[in-house]
């Protein structure tokens, strides 16, 4: 691992603990001779005036720190993307299954990291495909989830889903999330989704408030290609890619979900395990 | 209970059954010396000219047949409303919850309907109130339930929640319903709320997709009144009464259910009871 | 409400807490003119020669203090059973739904419940009889639920259920779950049931691990009576009250349940109510 | 593959179908010069003198044909274990999940199979040791799960997991299912689980019945280990394999469970899928 030589910050919007911690962060890697690359909110948080897109803040850097919460993290994922640069994510607010490490962490465990000495996990990203009439609209690459679901008005909408070519079912339902390992716990879990290890290679089908009582969540290898086809009418049915993006769908519009090619690289906090944030997060400890 | 003289028919839009069985059921009745009065739709599957409004088809009646599914009874009841007179529900489609008189029985049944010898099911309506800055906006009339869910875009609503003016808690979900024992195998059975009989007084509170997986269903007396405070953006929350009827809901608006003065009165058929309809509808039978 | 003159005292068994309570609350009630009456545990922890069964230890009282959690409480329920004396009943651990009183609120609370200051609570029990081939082999009444569940090794077991004398379905489970609407939050709720308010007229039926899965639960007019026959071998099925007594069961046995004329009357802390106990207890802030 | 020159034969004990199908069977097979070896149950209903235990049934033979349902299949797969001989399942019932070839089906697809014309699906089996104070009590091989549950009476217990030796929680609750994919269809999705598609390399952890709401299931990664200790009374848990052999656990036991060596090959019919199993069993088609 090389010795980081320059940094990329992004923060949430509007934090006032952003707003705090930016300007020390950032006097802090300096005096280190660290260079720094700010997005636009960052910039302002360091009253600095140019920010950059957040598409560009990586370049160069060999480490990017997020600051924020889940939120922050995955519209920060999708904007870097492609790029193998470790995500160093610190939460601004309570704890997070993706920032699970806290401020008061931050300096310790930045020093130990600016040396090369991290740990990282990998988290597969989803790609989607937005097909209509065989044309292929938008791509996406998700990291929690793709979520089809009804919009506007209270009523169903019917999916009819294809696993690998072959014929599962027709969801008729409040919708149907998508979900990563990574977005297990995020919005399939609401909906009644199980919680998958980062670690395994699977995808996840889980129906929100199915017709079908019967229609349980799903478990698939990842590589499979997951295909969902929009039957209701035009406007009844909203495609969202990590609860941030999205667009409407026509009637027959596809939605192709495969494991995509990019991944990021997470900084894990160095004695922090999968299941110290579920027994946090979850309360397991009690009722 | 009366002799019966004159009947209204209610009828689903664009059913072919509906379209065959009208003019005959029509003739049936005349041919019985039994007056009709027809909705719009049936009017025009019956290709007489006067069709009228709903709320004035049972003007004069000693019964209304509603010919549909679940919907048309769900749309008929809120039309006809503080009417005392007896639905008899005949279904066109598959069985339904409250339309649980087939086609097949609609001949026999009426038969021994017209002599008065019929059973009567009371299903108690749900009242609702909309308000904005304590002003009464609007109010409903529910047969099934009253639900607030998020509007256009897969993000959760803040609804805050008082019974009998106590605190119960902040629900963070992608919505609320609020259903009567009628409803509680229709929307609220699909996001995980329990099965309550005709019969129980009772009001049930069923989130959708909690935040807070510890938010379980749950059953009040209803003598309860149900107070729900939208504390999402403007348009950000949509309210819907028995998945027909609906407005958008503005930060601060508040709904508020209780009991209704009014209830709907349901020819039985004669030999069917709930739980029969419950192993056919959920297929109790096997797994 | 008369001034209390003498007093009941029941206690868990092998409680520190209770250990030091005890002769502390004797003392603070004879002080003040209080006769108390202690069952067995309490004697000892007082080092009191004579210690009462606990179905005497309301006789003359007006009042009967229960230390302990929701199982001492359940259990001096069962024990005092038909008397209408009120139960002040103070949670030695954490808090429990039957027991909200805390031991910090025990003397305020008592001093004005000494002067017949204090809110009370009804909770219905249910009744259940055991019988084979039509003979009556015993009688119980539970606070909680009676429940009938798979003995010994790990195989599902077929309960056919009937309610009001009409057949709902055959159960194949691990077990099924006939709760009261205080019984609710405890087994039924781990099983899935939904929350049911104490002043909801209601039986609740829930499953535990059911074959078929839209085997839902089900909340049904308490005027209802629920017979459940055992269709299971010898030894396959036992029955429990409360989770505290209970016997196996043999082929054909049937458990029937309905409202019982007994119903407790609990201390209510005076300014706790239900959803404080439940926002506490199922921790409904956060996630 | 080879030309099929031996089928071992395993069936149902008491199954009328499996009588009437057994002598046709073995003379059809010999017809066509395939030597024939019976379990003892087999040999009964072809009315033969020898039948060999079940776990020699395999030897030498290059095909096992499975005579009843899922139970059936369970049973043999843990006889044969090790051995890497295709089971040709053939359900004497309704449809299993994993005996997924009819009646109707055995001959035509037999046909085939003889001449090596078949598709194989392999399911992993879960390793399962059961230690007392750090010695091996016993060793299993699970196709579907590792259950631990209480024991007799209804009472939660306690068991503490870890992860690859970390900490994940103390489960209170009626008991654990620890499954492979093959049985996230059995027992796990009573119990709320997911459906895990065989193709996925998982361990699923289903709570039975949890006291903590939030415990829901988990879906690790098949390189795990996860171990189980007994915190609960000597006779209060229970350890089951495929519901078919247990022993009761002492306070203090652990269970290990980890990705066997053995594996099974089941032979699949031609062009049933995995979810056209699931849409047939759990009624996928309708609510």
């Amino acid at each position: 691992m090389p010795i980081i030589e320059a940094v990329g910050i992004v923060s949430k919007p509007r934090s006032e603990l952003a707003a705090r911690i930016v300007p020390e962060l950032i006097r802090w890697l300096e005096e280190r001779g660290v260079r720094v690359r700010l997005d636009v909110e960052t910039a302002q948080y360091a009253q600095r005036t140019a920010g950059l897109p957040r598409p560009q803040v990586h370049e160069g850097t060999q480490l990017v720190i997020v600051l924020g919460g889940d939120g922050t993290l995955l519209s920060a994922a999708r904007a870097i993307g492609a790029g193998d640069i470790p995500l160093f994510a610190v939460n601004m607010g309570g704890l997070g299954f993706l920032t699970a490490m806290t401020v008061e962490e931050l300096y310790p465990q930045l020093e130990r990291a600016l040396d090369g000495d991290f740990r990282v996990g990998r988290r597969r990203m989803l790609h989607c495909d937005h097909r209509r009439n065989g044309e292929l609209l938008a791509s996406f690459d998700a990291l929690n989830d793709v979520v089809l679901t009804k919009f506007e008005i209270a009523r169903m909408i019917d999916l009819e889903a294809h696993i690998d070519g072959h014929f599962v079912c027709i969801y008729r339902a409040d919708g149907l999330i998508i979900a990563t390992p990574t977005g297990s716990t995020a919005y399939s879990l609401s909906a009644g989704g199980p919680i998958v290890f980062p670690s395994v290679g699977a995808i996840v089908i889980t129906p929100i408030c199915p017709h079908t009582l019967t229609n349980r969540p799903v478990v698939l290898d990842d590589a499979s290609v997951v295909q969902v086809t929009n039957l209701s009418d035009d406007s009844a049915t909203y495609l969202t890619i990590d609860g941030q993006v999205g667009e409407l769908l026509k009637r027959g519009d596809q939605v192709v979900c495969r494991r995509s090619e990019n991944s990021i690289s997470l900084v894990r906090p160095p004695d922090m395990m999968f299941f110290d944030v579920l027994r946090e997060k979850l309360k397991w400890g009690g009722r």
